[in-house]
């Protein structure tokens, strides 16, 4: 074999009491073939790839011995199935936002994202680093779930409207197909939210059965095509800053695996995490510029619209904490974090990132 | 086995088809001990713990066959012979920020961060997926060395200095201890660049040999002490927008690792790469507190100063790259994707990030 003659001829490289040895113990690593259901269709390929990205990363890490095979959306299970899918092993993994799931537990949306929360790299920063995967793998065991990191999509756009939003006002009565928390915070304005596959979106948005709709940001929304049936394009979504996205492991299986499948298993969660973000930050500003070009027209949430939304979430979370004790202490641990978070990308990452956006715009306006 | 006893009772939640079968394949994964040079000394615990994780991570999903040992800058190699170290073999692996390495070829400073460059997670979407680490790589070959990212500070902050910088004249003749691309952007506008070890930065600041003196950030320059003999903190560290740190593997001993243990080790270097960011995140704010709390003045550089350093920057990419080959084709490369970033940055995840951080300034004062 080339590669150990080469390490004969290395030697004078390895370390001192270096050594290439064959190994009995590897014999015993087994051969396991999981399922994994995402929540998400293949046409939303960001998203599904870190699902796709974490079973080849395992299978090469193991020689192919540990195979994921990975099912899209509607395929084993419908989205909204994913969950419980992994809790009853009907699947031995998942991938999904948690925060599809509120109506079980608004709990599961502080896994991966609520209105005005933390920008992407805050989330991970708290969910690796800062205390948050013990809390949220606490709360995850009452589903039978082991959960990882698996990706985050970066701040989502606003979405797209028909009419121009002014003033709180312009909220009244308008038909938005925007789900979970953000919708809930929204009727507290007068919103009415819909509730729309993507699919659906199109059509609704073109007859006018709906009078916007959020989707995700530039690279899928204009997939969907939603630039030729509205014409603004609202910014950001503060309901989705930095939405993580979770691999679900089904706790028996985890349990079930070999130390070193563990750790390979939870380090290519990482890589994709990594990847996935990646990915979309390759992927978005291409897609804006498009929209642009083909006449989308960009617009800001004014301030008083956000400074309201912004209120009456925190007002939600209040409702929601004095009656739920799973949420309130992870939302507690969660709220001071993010203070912390705030104050200190207020400072270097934001006026660098600030100052670096305002020279390029007056230099691309020359 | 637990395992398997296991696994034989969960079979309802196995995928048709799933078994467990022990494999004579991975019998033949070698034992292998490598050893791996830091740049960094144990005392910057949060990047010298990146090539920790590295090596903890392998370990564990290998079952102790590969072993990677970490040694801290000076114990094998001193900080500036790292890369020459895995060129030559006399160490199998490194860790660095590639940017020490500007007087062999500016080139290097690419991998990691250039004045008024890319924040953590641009350079992290660069590398990853935006053509980045094939441009890298390539020119990496060259040193006999293949590279992976692992790691990033996030934004760096831009100094401790004894008196206020409020105008670009304020900037001649400074003894700034600053080094590689900064301190030649710097000089172009008189500032006098200072090359001193991070340990005698304290006393030379304290006796006034140098003026000022930029290091990392908050949790690093803590540990330091630098606050108490310098009252002002300045921001950003515009010259370090978000360095990646690196991981170097020897070429030759690379290609000789089997498939597994190389998935296996880059994947480790992604998670390193997440979990350094984070831990930098979660130790930075507290930190920033307290020094704040100790006295410690707060100001950011201003617009007039950050653009003339700016114009000086982009005037030494251009000197460089009209010499430099190597260079131009990486930043010609890397220019455009800034550019692409910067634009959709100023959308959706600048306009959250703004909006979040003014209320919390506005909720923490009433």
């Amino acid at each position: 074999m080339e590669r150990r003659s080469f390490l004969k001829k290395a030697g004078v490289g390895l370390a001192a009491g270096a050594g290439v040895a064959t190994s009995a113990r590897a014999a015993e690593l087994p051969s396991i073939k999981w399922r994994l259901a995402s929540a998400f269709p293949k046409s939303l390929d960001t998203i599904y790839a870190a699902a796709e990205i974490v079973s080849k990363r395992v299978a090469e890490a193991t020689g192919g011995k540990f195979q994921i095979q990975v099912f899209g959306a509607g395929e084993l299970v419908p989205t909204a199935g994913v969950l419980d899918a992994v809790k009853d092993g009907t699947v031995e993994m998942g991938h999904s936002t948690s925060y599809y799931f509120v109506g079980k537990d608004p709990t599961f949306a502080l896994d991966c994202a609520i209105p005005f929360g933390l920008n992407s790299r805050q989330q991970t920063a708290w969910t690796y680093e800062g205390g948050g995967i013990d809390l949220l793998r606490e709360f995850f065991k009452d589903y039978n779930i082991y959960n990882m990191p698996c990706g985050n999509t970066g701040a989502q756009m606003g979405g797209w409207f028909r009419k121009e939003i002014k003033t709180v006002k312009d909220l009244e009565g308008l038909k938005f197909r925007v789900g979970g928390l953000a919708g809930q915070v929204l009727a507290k304005l007068g919103v009415v939210p819909q509730q729309i596959p993507g699919g659906d979106i199109y059509p609704a948005l073109e007859k006018g059965t709906i009078d916007a709709a959020e989707f995700v940001g530039p690279y899928d929304d204009q997939k969907l095509g939603l630039n030729k049936v509205a014409k603004y394009y609202y910014y950001p979504g503060w309901w989705e800053g930095g939405p993580q996205v979770s691999a679900y492991v089904n706790i028996k299986q985890w349990a079930s695996l070999p130390k070193e499948y563990q750790a390979i298993l939870e380090d290519a969660c990482s890589h994709a995490h990594v990847v996935m973000q990646a990915r979309y930050d390759v992927k978005n500003p291409i897609a804006l510029k498009q929209l642009v070009g083909s006449g989308t027209q960009l617009r800001p949430f004014p301030n008083e619209v956000m400074a309201a939304c912004y209120k009456a979430a925190h007002d939600l979370y209040d409702e929601i904490a004095a009656k739920n004790p799973k949420f309130k202490k992870i939302y507690d641990h969660w709220k001071k974090f993010r203070d912390d978070q705030l104050q200190w990308f207020a400072v270097a990452e934001n006026r660098f990132d600030n100052f670096m956006q305002a020279t390029r715009a007056a230099t691309a306006k020359k």
